[in-house]
């Protein structure tokens, strides 16, 4: 993703550089500010989401930067009067702009629960404020795709996930990075080749129709493909009809076997997957295949491989593709941006500010947040949002029901480190395969009331009561 | 997306290259197949899609490349034994694979119909296969966001939409290519700074709640802003309370006239917007801004701006992201990649194929297939796919309904022109802002019948009679 590193201070929206402008504009630009990334409601009326997309964080905060050719374009864009938008002395300004920023944040692959900052921001409000598109675009993407894949894999327990969907994701670079979400989810491959190479996951493809449909019988074409790869031999069957289909996959079988090769699987891609396995397992079995896998695919999700496995279908391996790497039925996870403090200067005080709303969900939190999270009998249990001037007591409200709750655990953990000090990196970025181990820890901790699919419960997410009771203030004062 | 023009080979689904190593041990590999990439059924139960994505597929095709970092991760691919996947002279041979292919296709912002060929690929079947994935996760995702966008431009009628989506796009690359696409299915504006820079699309913005909450006041925020850029005034308004809000903008609004400047514009951004809208019209108005506009946003999408609409909502300027850019209620389109007819040699008959399924959608059409349209009285009519080497006649039947038409009209013209001859481009890409042009059109030449957000009527798309006698004579035989 080149783009990020040559383009991602104008991969913007416009009112972050009139606003940037307007606080130039108005010897604000250097007040202080502390903005939370975080999201509101869980997607997929669950109970959880898991944060990935650091990788290109770091790559954009790094890299960020206005060139020559972006400033002549802002130059061009003019106002209501046809006269420049833009002072050309901003304009210098923004070009030697640097982004001297703190950002705290959680590690990729950790379960994160709604309301809890991910990514914690302080700095100059200028950059604060240009970093919020692009921070969101790569945030909200990959924690939903990873977090649907967590789901996805949740649903078939034990049996191996692949994800398939390059062809339907929502262009080249979702296709790139939901492949590398899924694997760090716990997919065990992908069918995309450049995923493969690029994060190091299993790749995982044999052939399709149309390998059968250039042949003049299926059985040639089973055939011819165990002559070519047969140390790869996933055979799809429903060509012309899936019974028809795993008969002549048994009769070539049978050939690649006795050649010396491995008939290791069959896949199913369209009818009653539920049935069709049935039938296809008594087949193999019948005929001697017992250890052939069964790979089923077309259109799968999690609601799907729950039903069938409830069913119980002898599917082996789950095919999952456009409704994973789209999150197809919430294909846009709902992460935002907000200010909870700002002061003009390091002498001044702090001023803690809230987003109000009518909606109770969309009122934010203040302060200088940190995260705070108890782990009980091996499964996490509370997260204290809470404030770092002010520390944390026992004391804290559960920001989904207002109860009081006091929080405690055999462990605890504060989950917010340090990524970014003054602009300068200051974590070692893990490899994709540790993040993928970190991500399976994490999701162990989180108990199964909270992974089930549906009507799952919910997470404990509390504030602390200090700042509990200064957000209390800061409603009554509007 | 540098990335298609140096990773367009490996932006592939594995077994495209294991179905190739196959070809190439069955010597299969030149046997000359056309292939045709269209949909079934349109996205979002509507009866038309908008096709755009051609500029992604010639830089694929010109740059379509595996180089030796790929071909030593290739030679890295082990099957089930542990042994390398691929013959060593095969990866040599991929590296020096030139895609000596036949492209045809329509042109950017087309209105095409289901099952009619919008890219035809002919050549080695090798080349076709390879072009699969990348090709249709380019046309899926491109195509999907341009008809989306067509469908909310013509639910706004007159009233322009800007496109605000980048946050909540899936991904980098997915923000910019919907922005272009949102442009060319006429769409006014993008908040998407680096897509206004590439596409020469106007940009849009002024303010976020996060400049009135680092502000002791509204009031105080709303004059800031007014002083830094008194040329681009749309101040946001609900930040505490829309009511408020609107008054607050009043004040500073008459200041900022009063210095010069022009109130441009109110946004609302939450709330009921219907009564939001009819209050602050009448707010305006009273205090004398009868033409400061008012802009909404907040989740919407074609059906809630149809209703906003037709219910007297007082808005001028819709503002649309996330469902907008995800293609919230149907993310993904399915567009297939089907083969239709094959030969082993120039000197060889032409052997035509169609794939079968139980599903009567599912089943493909045959031949080297074209596509004439007809229109009538100034509007699309019919859609008849023919085989160029049988030619057109008269009759023609239904896909949809399975009757028998003969199509006519005033004006006919072939959709299918020649874009790559023997892998060389043969077609001049048109600007944006031509295939913005050439979009308008064609959504002119729709009838309204046809455009209608919820249940729309269904376009004649016919396979012409003898190709459909082929088709019959092929299903029979299996």
């Amino acid at each position: 993703m080149g783009i990020l590193k040559h383009k991602g201070a104008m991969l913007n929206d416009l009112y972050q550089i009139t606003m940037a402008y307007a606080y130039w504009k108005n010897e604000m630009a250097d007040y202080e500010a502390v903005f939370n990334l975080f999201y509101r409601k869980a997607p997929f009326k669950g109970s959880y989401a898991v944060f990935t997309g650091l990788d290109q964080v770091v790559d954009l905060v790094e890299n960020f930067q206005f060139n020559d050719d972006d400033i002549e374009f802002l130059k061009s864009l003019n106002g209501v009067d046809e006269q420049p938008l833009f002072d050309r002395d901003f304009l210098e300004y923004l070009k030697n702009l640097s982004l001297d920023v703190d950002i705290l944040g959680v590690e990729e692959g950790t379960v994160v629960f709604p309301n809890t900052p991910i990514l914690r921001i302080q700095g100059p409000i200028i950059a604060c404020q240009l970093l919020e598109t692009p921070l969101l675009n790569i945030v909200n993407f990959d924690t939903l795709i990873t977090t649907k894949a967590a789901r996805v894999c949740a649903a078939a327990k034990s049996s191996p996930v692949f994800e398939f969907g390059l062809r339907r994701a929502q262009g080249v670079g979702a296709g790139l990075r939901s492949s590398r979400s899924a694997w760090i989810a716990g997919c065990a491959g992908t069918s995309n080749v450049l995923a493969a190479q690029k994060y190091g996951i299993p790749a995982k493809g044999t052939h399709a129709h149309s390998w059968v449909m250039s042949h003049d019988s299926e059985l040639e074409s089973f055939r011819n493909y165990g002559k070519a790869l047969p140390n790869n031999c996933t055979l799809l069957v429903d060509t012309y009809g899936t019974e028809q289909g795993v008969q002549n996959a048994i009769v070539a079988g049978k050939e690649i076997e006795e050649a010396g090769g491995k008939f290791s699987a069959i896949r199913l891609d369209s009818g009653d997957l539920l049935e069709l396995s049935k039938m296809a397992r008594k087949a193999l079995n019948k005929a001697g295949f017992k250890d052939t896998k069964i790979v089923a695919s077309n259109d799968l999700d999690e609601y799907a491989i729950e039903e069938l496995k409830s069913k119980g279908a002898r599917i082996d391996i789950y095919g999952v593709g456009t409704r994973l790497v789209t999150a197809f039925d919430q294909p846009a996870l709902g992460g935002v941006y907000k200010i909870s403090a700002l002061r003009k200067s390091a002498d001044d005080e702090w001023q803690y500010k809230l987003k109000l709303s009518d909606e109770h969900i969309k009122i934010s939190n203040p302060g200088l947040q940190r995260v705070k999270r108890f782990t009980q009998n091996g499964f996490f249990e509370y997260d204290v949002i809470y404030d770092e001037l002010k520390g944390i007591s026992d004391m804290a409200v559960n920001l989904r029901t207002g109860m009081t709750e006091y929080p405690e655990g055999d462990e605890s953990e504060d989950l917010l480190i340090e990524i970014f000090k003054d602009g300068k990196l200051q974590y070692e970025l893990p490899s994709v395969e540790q993040i993928r181990e970190h991500c399976k820890s994490q999701l162990a901790k989180l108990s199964p009331r909270m992974k089930a699919i549906i009507f799952p419960d919910f997470y404990k997410v509390c504030l602390e009561d200090e700042i509990y009771q200064v957000k209390r203030d800061l409603l009554q004062a509007n």
